[in-house]
């Protein structure tokens, strides 16, 4: 006789409960269902509510379940499997499991206690990319390169520039994340089916053992939302997006026609038939994940849109899309800092990108401004005709005579003579007054305000895992204490 | 040595191997996979391009390949562990195996040869649908219900037109699937990379051998496109937005509210909590799953969006993604064909339903016009008035009084007196003129149309599954050939 | 002659024009457009880089800007449309107007300065419905209404319990955007193109004047990075998904099977045809707009994605898509808060809703457990029995004899008459326990805390909006300041 | 008075009617709404249903209503104020417009006309730019140039070749449009608010009148379904999704890096700060856009998704989504045609790319394997060695010391004297024998394919465009008799 359905209802329809079943997909949820048993126990307990026999009974047969239980794939998911093994070792004392909880608030409960792990360890991979990022930064101050809009190129840069650009926006996604902790980190234990309870639960101490800053207080509100794990989502498809568009520079100077740098061997691959061929693969499955984790908030977001209140069924098929996109951005995280660390500058081909393509226009208009007082649009103007006009092969000395020359023609007296007599991308670039430029001055300030930033971030990520596995011990003794109570 | 980087790249990285490798999730292919190395072999073998003896040995290897072929994940794909195989079996002849062709193409030839075989298992399963509400909509014609729009009862019609109005619409899905059909079943075999090959290849006649119905031309073309794919995927998911809608009216209809059907317990499930309980989850489910291809399709569209041409690794992240759509909505269509066949219509609550909240109001506004000549707007705010001022209780001659009154009102003279005493939905639901109507004449023609539209789609789909076996019969016996030929 | 192209490009195909401009969707920047301006000329001017004149000419001009200025739609976005007023009214000074700056670090940051605005009247229009539900809540905390699951009456609740669920889950939308304003309020300008600028410029002294919280250091990041747009975007997805689920369980509850509530006839539409009806058309419309603002979310998203650095035209097809979610998202909100306050609740139907369904079953089963130290899976079993045994027609004297007939067959001896003879929703509702149920006393205290939230988040708002006004003053007196002192 | 709420509701609050109000939108369905009206009335008099001077009345008013018709925006939508407008120019007789039918059947008629004629619309676009693409790459299949996997340089191939692999996607583009337009062009008139109607009217004789090639028989599934938009939408939306590509192509073709192609200056922009540039933003938005149709498409999807049957306003926030989607996609595409006409080949530029990267070492194993009967596997290995050790500059003849040397080393003695002494992308491409591959041979006979393609889909549209305006003519035609036959 199933545990649920009883003298309820006959036997379900083997399809139907296959394609109800959430079984085979429970496994990660599986260690917190455990605790939730026991802190909720362990509360019912100190609270007079049960037996301290019966809860002992529970509580040791709950230490005694193996981290791979064996999943009895015709009970429904992992908690009715949890059940039924407390209830083979605990015998009747095991009916009293489910005393004051109800699926609805234990499987919430333990999404929860899953996303927030899966959050700070996304955070530590963030953040030893970011590592990575400036460390390479850090070596590559003077290195110049080319600098896009719209894919052409547009003003020199630096290659610690370009990777400081990324940590900033990755150390945004790290803030993200951590705001939205707070809002994972709260209990719903305690509310049921999505009324309450008639059994006097402690929700606060069963939140305190579990790690919980606090409860969800509402508990209609605690059984039906999923908002954390769309806000959750969300938080790791912006990072994702970030990875994607790193993986599509990198693939772009990848190419033969860039050559600005080179794949390590050893996470390119090659060609069935082209023998030739190194290709950035690992940047592109990184750039295809982005699409993945859109796909998984789509996904979950159509499934909340118009749901009537509390639990449906429907809310089950969005439990695993936590960990799969989290096991996505992680290894996409990882195999990015390899690559950062990994990847070859090529200094002269880079160099010669950055001068190509007249990418001083900007600075030289900007130097006709400030020294010769042309207003900001005609010099612009002069520039741009001189830019248009440039022919192949040129010197500096032939753009100078231009902009003179064009100048004229435009109703304007220039003397050139101070303009340096070559003007390089070294030199627009340490000309850069703005703070946060490619200016190797501005780029060590801002690599010191990043690594404080990341040191910060680490401090929080190891506090909140301290904070959890300080609580799992306190509820490993009090379980303990009750254990050992009853058996003097 | 790895088979493909040889002497050309060092061993990758293993976190980059597994992040990269599609091996875990290409068992669907396998099949395909075989029977393409197999008619490439056979036609290479016929042209006289690859030596009979090398031929044989390659085609006896392939056809001993095992169903269940236990996968080396070391190696990147299934493409690769066929080629393991076939190399270990056949010694030095498995050499030629590629001659000619490429993962590229092979792995968009094995999509199509998978995607169109899963298309006609979905249109299997939508006819078999069809069936069950064509079935139960016969059985049900003279059965009232009300009709909404808003939620709100607006008119009677029956339970036959309603589940007919299903049928409808999942018969447009068939039509679109078939249609689909005719771009998914043509061959990129030949294109090898993705600029063809200098092998005299023949790529009808591999084409052929495969069952494809032609070949996609321009080389590049056919290993860039997943058109296929997308259009499939959107296929599905219009099919299961139809159920989506289909299992919302369904779990309205359940409701306690409601009343208006019971669920078949054995499709049904109780609470971990509330014992009285039935829950429709069969039903939540299908309506989630909804969710989950568009999730799907979001994702495939996102990863082709801007993508360079012809082949990026990006592209067999989608791959998994035809076998998964399909595999939800053929659970979903035949499930839901369980339930129309067992759900049971209450026809007490159903014919009071109908009745309720004056839904005859559109029927007498047409009377007023039909028999009296009033304008239609004029005799819809007469009976507008009426409904606004009808009391909790009333009868339909209270209706008929009132009529007249607020005819009166707005200067109209009427005598109702060849209105029939009463009016009742089954009134109403015959009195329907305009085909494709609840009332029981048109609704017996729709059964005619739609029985006959689904036989033609049967048919069509019988054609096209012996069609497929017919070619691969010519292949096994071609393959035979060779091989005997050789061992003669 | 084109500002821009000047003499570098000829004219622009006209067609090319138009579908590259944004100039017809531009017009909510404009504000913010002339401010940044202007905020980058008093520091350009008090650093003594631009002439005060000049400075004081450019300022006046933009001062004289009227607010609905008449865009010349050949000329591309707001941006060019601001300098061609300054240079016609401030002649050749108006040349200094982008000393400096870019359009890619001023559109973006016109659009943090937009989007922060947004926001906040987003939060505001969210807390006013919260207002709304506690005000509507605190007088119904002691109507009793069925609470579900699975969209079957499951256990009695109160309609102040289900409305405060929605208070609960709305709050938690306010924090994630006073969260998500933190990274908004950034200022990127200062970064030009994407390389800073050779002019020194002043960074934090032009977002002080613009009242942003600080900049977005590294200059290419600032440009590039969308992460703000999406995640507000999210953050506002979130909150039409909280306000989806209500309107689907209010479009519910005004059905004519329910009749639980009543909706007000001014947010209520007919039909064209039939005359009786009344729909709840705001309802469903605040429903629907769930899927516009996901298919912006999902557009901006696919946008961004494997998009190369730095600036791209791509970027500007997202502009609008803040005011579009935003615009939707308060008209839900704000009309969602008259629903609330004229919704009229049917507390007759809506007792005997609570009642049906043998909804206090699980409050059944814990007293068997709490009382009579029945096992709860075993009392779960026993009050299961009894439900799958209930005729149509019952008391509860009939239940309490089942129960003890059941609970014998199961071998257990029962002796209820301690349990009183009705056990109806108001006891059930009362006996809760548990922090945050229905049980009147956790509604109360619930109340308070989420008054308490309220007026926080109130102030919280009320802050932001004075800082940015006092920036704002500050703005107009120094580009006063300058206007004067040249004057004189 | 409103027309509609009559005496049934009180005024609607302003904001919840500008809400819920599609009137601003509803333009361009005017024109169809009109013809609907007409075709109804003049069948409704042929059956003798309304009067024929009452209709004559209808129809004169019809006829007179001016294509810029002015919206009274307190009415909610296009049909009411059509109705208005025949009301007041018609008087009484105008209360006979909406006799047997609603606005349920009406708005989706006329979506399905709009519908069509996009479609149509789109198709002619489509076909525009395939001829474009088959002209230029007529005067280029002798054009060489790199072809790409994974960005990387991996065999020769042409630019016709290049330009036809687009086509080749479009004509598939076209032909499932083509598709799509059977399930578009079907009539819902008659089906009334959903359950049909007793006034009798003339579905078949209606939609003839209307240009539709047959009805949709369900009254129910007519006004419920909107699959013909997701369908209309996806086919929008996977076009959108080819020119993506081919803009993300020819974006990197104009980089600095590669310098394959010239943009034209008149589809080009430059920059507010850097004069030197020339951006293809064309390109870019056109990449843009196909994020936008995707974003309609996903809230299209969502707002379907567990509507209830028939009608729900849900779906009137999904109507504008045809227009917007189509106005887009012919802008790109006509956009596109012309980019492709104006873009400049750099044939030196090209001719070194497609010798780069060891662009033949495919052929040359092919070679190997064909003339000297090495496996393939094992001329790929060789290849791959000789790959992996090539000097940065080398001639033909040092690579083929190189193979001879690696294949001893392999075991393999090897004479390479018929080897010609230079193998270049000419002769690579010239060497292909696979149909469909650059080889100039096979390019041609593509190129006689897709223009017959082109030629067969053009006459196709023209086809149904002369049938629509057919049926039109016959509407006019009969309502002038009755209009004339009333006047006699």
């Amino acid at each position: 006789m199933s545990l649920l359905r009883g003298k309820r209802l006959g036997r379900m329809d083997s399809e139907a409960a296959a394609f109800t079943a959430s079984v085979d997909r429970d496994r990660p949820l599986l260690e917190a269902v455990i605790a939730i048993n026991a802190a909720h126990l362990v509360s019912l307990a100190k609270n007079g509510v049960v037996d301290p026999k019966d809860a002992a009974s529970i509580l040791s047969s709950l230490r005694s379940a193996p981290t791979d239980l064996e999943f009895d794939t015709s009970l429904e998911d992992v908690h009715m499997n949890v059940e039924q093994y407390v209830s083979k070792k605990a015998g009747e004392a095991g009916g009293f499991l489910n005393l004051g909880k109800s699926r609805n608030d234990q499987v919430c409960t333990a999404l929860r206690i899953v996303t927030r792990s899966e959050l700070l360890k996304v955070v530590d991979a963030i953040l030893e990319l970011v590592e990575s990022l400036i460390d390479v930064a850090a070596e590559n101050t003077e290195v110049r390169m080319p600098g896009y809009t719209h894919l052409q190129v547009a003003q020199p840069t630096t290659v610690a520039h370009h990777l400081l650009n990324y940590a900033g926006a990755l150390l945004r996604d790290v803030q993200r994340l951590a705001d939205c902790y707070k809002r994972v980190n709260l209990s719903p234990m305690g509310s049921a089916a999505f009324s309450g309870t008639t059994v006097p639960v402690d929700r606060d101490g069963v939140a305190r053992l579990l790690g919980f800053d606090g409860i969800i207080e509402n508990s209609m509100d605690a059984v039906s939302s999923r908002d954390f794990i769309l806000e959750f989502l969300s938080g790791a498809l912006l990072t994702q997006l970030d990875l994607s568009r790193m993986a599509e520079d990198l693939i772009f100077y990848s190419s033969q026609e860039a050559s600005y740098v080179d794949q390590p061997d050893d996470l390119s691959s090659t060609s069935s038939i082209m023998p030739q061929k190194k290709n950035a693969v690992v940047l592109e499955i990184i750039r295809a994940k982005a699409g993945t984790i859109l796909g998984l908030f789509t996904y979950a977001a159509t499934i909340v849109k118009g749901l009537p209140q509390s639990y449906n069924l429907d809310l089950q098929e969005m439990n695993s899309y936590v960990w799969m996109a989290s096991s996505d951005l992680i290894k996409s995280l990882k195999l990015m800092s390899k690559v950062v660390r990994k990847t070859k500058y090529r200094k002269d081909r880079l160099e010669r990108g950055a001068a190509s393509g007249f990418s001083v226009a900007a600075e030289l208009a900007e130097y006709l401004t400030l020294k010769h007082n042309i207003p900001f649009r005609k010099a612009h103007h002069i520039v741009g005709a001189v830019a248009s006009n440039l022919p192949s092969i040129y010197t500096f000395e032939d753009i100078k005579k231009m902009l003179v020359k064009e100048a004229k023609n435009q109703g304007v007296r220039l003397d050139l003579s101070k303009l340096p007599s070559s003007y390089d991308p070294s030199t627009s670039v340490r000309s850069k007054k703005s703070l946060g430029s490619p200016n190797p001055l501005h780029v060590k300030l801002m690599m010191n305000h990043m690594r404080k930033e990341m040191k910060d971030a680490a401090g929080w990520a190891r506090q909140r895992a301290l904070s959890i596995d300080r609580a799992s011990s306190v509820l490993a003794k009090e379980s303990n204490n009750i254990i050992k109570e009853v058996r003097k």
